[in-house]
């Protein structure tokens, strides 16, 4: 079966059509010289690059899996090359500044570049995918001496960097790290832990690793307050190797082609990022950006599994479909018969509204960091901070249990390795853990974001949303009535927490879907408005998943509102 | 992490106070000797063998598989001895008549020992998993001849069996099946054609495998009725080897240790089963037999990982939950925290009345055998026919979804090999495909069940249920509600139907859910009415599930309704 191929003019219908990006982006003077024919070709050469280059790679980097042995990670075949003419052709540097070696363009197109590349490649795709949260990271918090040495190396991507926050005992929690720094008498630190789950610790994809880490000074208080940023390469400047070492890889699931290793810290000698006692502060910069990149990788393999799903089902016959007749040994094409055609439109429903609210909070981080207007901002830091979570959760959710129906309409061959299709449902299942698991992101939204302010900050989005719908169209009634059940719902939980801490706790997963559905409903209405022809061609491809979206999907809504009302009755 | 350990205190619960099946068993002549202690002992005894043979054996399974070379196929270490050691001690023979070899106890006991096998070992249960089905296919289809041969060797397990039906092109379509099967002048038939996802259609485990072999005799008419079924044992009773060539085993998503063989019949001699043109006839006693099989897999398999989940729940500690406090450093297990909680005790939630659908259908199954009395038969047909798609759907479905939540209590943790959770989800997966797909299941209750007759046999159905109600608990008014919904639904379908054939494989899915839900609700009415006390033990033990029943499991019946009703309203 073919390899995923990036279809561009679907991502280009929603960057130019839907959220009219380019003319957003070129009113900002940070992009006055970026027009919409630079971010399609970008866009055209970043689909070229992935289907042909990174694609091919997907299927042995599954079968072969990254190897350890003494320390060392041999990646699998072709993946250093890949790496290597990555980073060379300037990818990873896209939305780098210019003064850092950078090229300064949109962060959408980077959220583009990386849904292909998780949709091609997810494993792979893990090596560069923190390098630009690690670049934003070295970039406001290191100081000159280590950004001298290191911002120009990371933001190009001539060298990889790692995350390293959890141990084995500290997962979610990150109050309970233990890894110790110690001042030394030089100015440095040394650092000394074990850091579990490190994607890309080691490698053999690039010449030096640079691992930003979370450690405990000596009399730091207890808690996340305790906790400070470290900057530990596998080479120093002078070229010698520092006490970091690779102890073991993990056996997991999928994502076989991702070492996820095991770090030891032997009294490295290391660099302070940031204050003392702020390394969180410093390292959420990378969470946040982490968790955009995290709902794309789930948009980008619910599409792999989407096209896989989809061409078999156009040459797969089975059975006739119903209405077609009953003669005798005869069959129609299994994309004919409803239960699978629910299947492929639900999963595109879901799918083309990902890329929605993916690009456009993609355009709102860039709002915040260019535009000149504070009401821009402060409604930019909104959409942020409300939506990443919905995505990273929903999206990685759907890329399991959607990608799972995908693989439902292969039969028995979707179990068979050789289809492709259950590497994905593999490989996307971690996705739901990691960079916060899906429920902390159910908490994140509902206990931390809209409880705090009495709901205040989602008002406000819901007020932006229903005035962004378009009149015209028949279903914004509907997405109207849901947008106000939502804000009473929310009004309902701020009321009942009063006398149960817990309730948010339990809910917050229905909320998260809650809020998600009307995220969607949105997000097609603003779809089917930029579609302009009513052609044959247009039904299929967006008529048939909006219908689903009704049909299917958003009914979920009345469920979640009801569940937890039910809760807040019973908190009452 | 510890392998799963049969919990037989919960499943002789649901056996004895929830069924009161002893006693309804001891009722029948055919059970007369079978009391209540006999029942409990065997249950015990076979909980015991489960749990010391083939739980351990479950991880190495999945990491050695099946190995194919030559033709010949090597189970993983142990397998062979925990065979042997199985039929030997006469468990394969349970239900078999006693003038056949086997033990004549109820296929209840059957159905409990298949539940503990799959959550033990899905990959090894594979192998005998289709025995007691081919023994009665033998029984009631084979010639006195075959019969002499092979019928005590297979209710005795001391051969295994294969149900080779699968071709390349023919999955779900049968009617597609090309295997020709050529009469010889001595009466004999020559069976030529490649079969695939044939389960342990090679193996180690016995002396001789009995393959069960659909195929076209010449000029049968084409489609499903020109379908003849064949015996074809890999040695013949004269010791010489049938020409029957196992060319290789697939790699699969999971299920390592169970080898799925791409079997080459190559003119090989053998005699027929049952009559010319019946062999779908003859099949379906099998196909009947193993979609309880496949339900009990999936509750087997849910068990496994809530226990699992429920272990590492009660010992890892991260961050405190609501309401326990803020002290910096401290912490709570995470089956304190409500998202945890809610994810275990709504899994226990579906395995518990899990148990109490199949054991009721395996009752059924002997009331249809046994029973004297003609109403008693009828409706436990009735019975048997709708609820058992139900259940293969829903508790695979579970195994897999609800696994995979199982797998999120351990967070990254979750992902990894060695703590075993992921393998179950990986390996639950297949039982959502096969014997027939979850969405053909829904189609067969639908289309073939309810609508046949204009929902007559539903209604009956639902009227043994809702007398089965306890009248003193509060919430069989909601269940009663529930019933008559269905209903009304049920009938809007049936008038909608005639103008739009499709609708009802539309909504097919929604209305199993539907249907599997007044199932479940019934269920758990009935276990409330069983448990005894109102001791802390059985509030944590059965008041937790219920309660997460009701607040996040049920209400997905009026999102299914719903989804139903709107279908019919664009239908008509």
């Amino acid at each position: 079966m073919s390899d995923y191929q990036p279809r561009t003019d679907d991502m280009q219908f929603v960057l130019s059509r839907v959220l009219n990006a380019p003319a957003q982006l070129q009113a900002l003077p940070a992009f006055a010289e970026v027009d919409a024919a630079l971010m399609l070709q970008v866009l055209e050469e970043a689909g070229k690059f992935v289907g042909e280059v990174i694609a091919p790679l997907n299927r042995g980097g599954d079968e072969i899996g990254a190897q350890w042995a003494g320390g060392a990670v041999t990646m699998p075949t072709g993946f250093k090359d890949a790496y290597q003419s990555f980073w060379q052709s300037g990818w990873p540097a896209l939305a780098a500044s210019a003064e850092d070696g950078g090229q300064g363009l949109p962060t959408v197109l980077e959220a583009m570049l990386y849904e292909m590349l998780s949709a091609a490649n997810h494993s792979w795709t893990m090596a560069p995918g923190l390098l630009h949260g690690a670049y934003e990271c070295i970039k406001h918090h290191a100081s000159d001496e280590l950004k001298s040495h290191y911002l120009e190396k990371v933001a190009t991507g001539e060298w990889l960097a790692t995350m390293c926050l959890t141990e084995p005992h500290a997962g979610s929690d990150l109050g309970q790290v233990r890894t110790k720094a110690t001042p030394l008498p030089d100015g440095q630190y040394a650092v000394s832990g074990t850091k579990i789950f490190i994607s890309g610790g080691e490698h053999d994809l690039t010449d030096n690793i640079v691992h930003l880490v979370l450690a405990r000074l000596p009399d730091a208080p207890p808690g996340p307050k305790g906790l400070s940023l470290f900057l530990v390469p596998k080479f120093y400047p002078d070229g010698s190797r520092s006490r970091v070492h690779c102890d073991r890889i993990e056996e997991k699931m999928g994502l076989h082609g991702s070492p996820t290793c095991v770090m030891r810290f032997d009294e490295a000698v290391c660099a302070i990022v940031g204050e003392p006692g702020k390394g969180l502060n410093a390292m959420f910069v990378m969470m946040n950006a982490a968790r955009l990149h995290v709902a794309l990788q789930g948009i980008g393999l619910l599409d792999a599994a989407w096209q896989k799903a989809d061409a078999y089902s156009q040459e797969r016959r089975q059975m006739r479909a119903p209405g077609k007749g009953k003669s005798a040994g005869e069959s129609d094409l299994i994309g004919e018969h409803p239960a699978m055609r629910r299947i492929l439109d639900t999963q595109r429903a879901w799918v083309d509204a990902g890329r929605v609210l993916a690009y456009r909070t993609a355009l709102e981080l860039d709002l915040i960091k260019h535009s000149p207007n504070a009401d821009t901002q402060a409604s930019a830091q909104r959409w942020c901070a409300l939506v990443t979570p919905v995505m990273k959760s929903v999206f990685t959710h759907q890329a399991f249990h959607g990608g799972s129906d995908c693989l439902q309409v292969f039969g028995g061959h979707g179990y068979v390795r050789e289809w492709g299709i259950e590497q994905i449902v593999r490989d996307a299942r971690v996705a739901m853990i990691y960079e916060g698991t899906n429920e902390i992101q159910a908490i994140d939204l509902l206990v931390r974001k809209v409880l705090a302010d009495g709901g205040n900050s989602l008002n406000a989005l819901l007020d932006t949303i229903a005035l962004d719908l378009p009149k015209a169209a028949k279903a914004s009634t509907a997405a109207q009535a849901r947008i106000q059940t939502l804000r009473a719902v929310t009004q309902q939980i701020v009321k009942a927490s009063v006398q149960d801490a817990a309730l948010a706790h339990r809910v917050a997963d229905d909320y998260l879907r809650a809020v998600a559905l009307v995220l969607m409903d949105w997000a097609w209405l603003r779809i089917e408005a930029g579609v302009d022809d009513n052609t044959v061609t247009a039904q299929a491809r967006w008529i048939n998943p909006a219908k689903a979206l009704r049909s299917w999907v958003l009914p979920e809504f009345q469920m979640r509102t009801f569940i937890i009302v039910q809760q807040c009755t019973m908190a009452a």
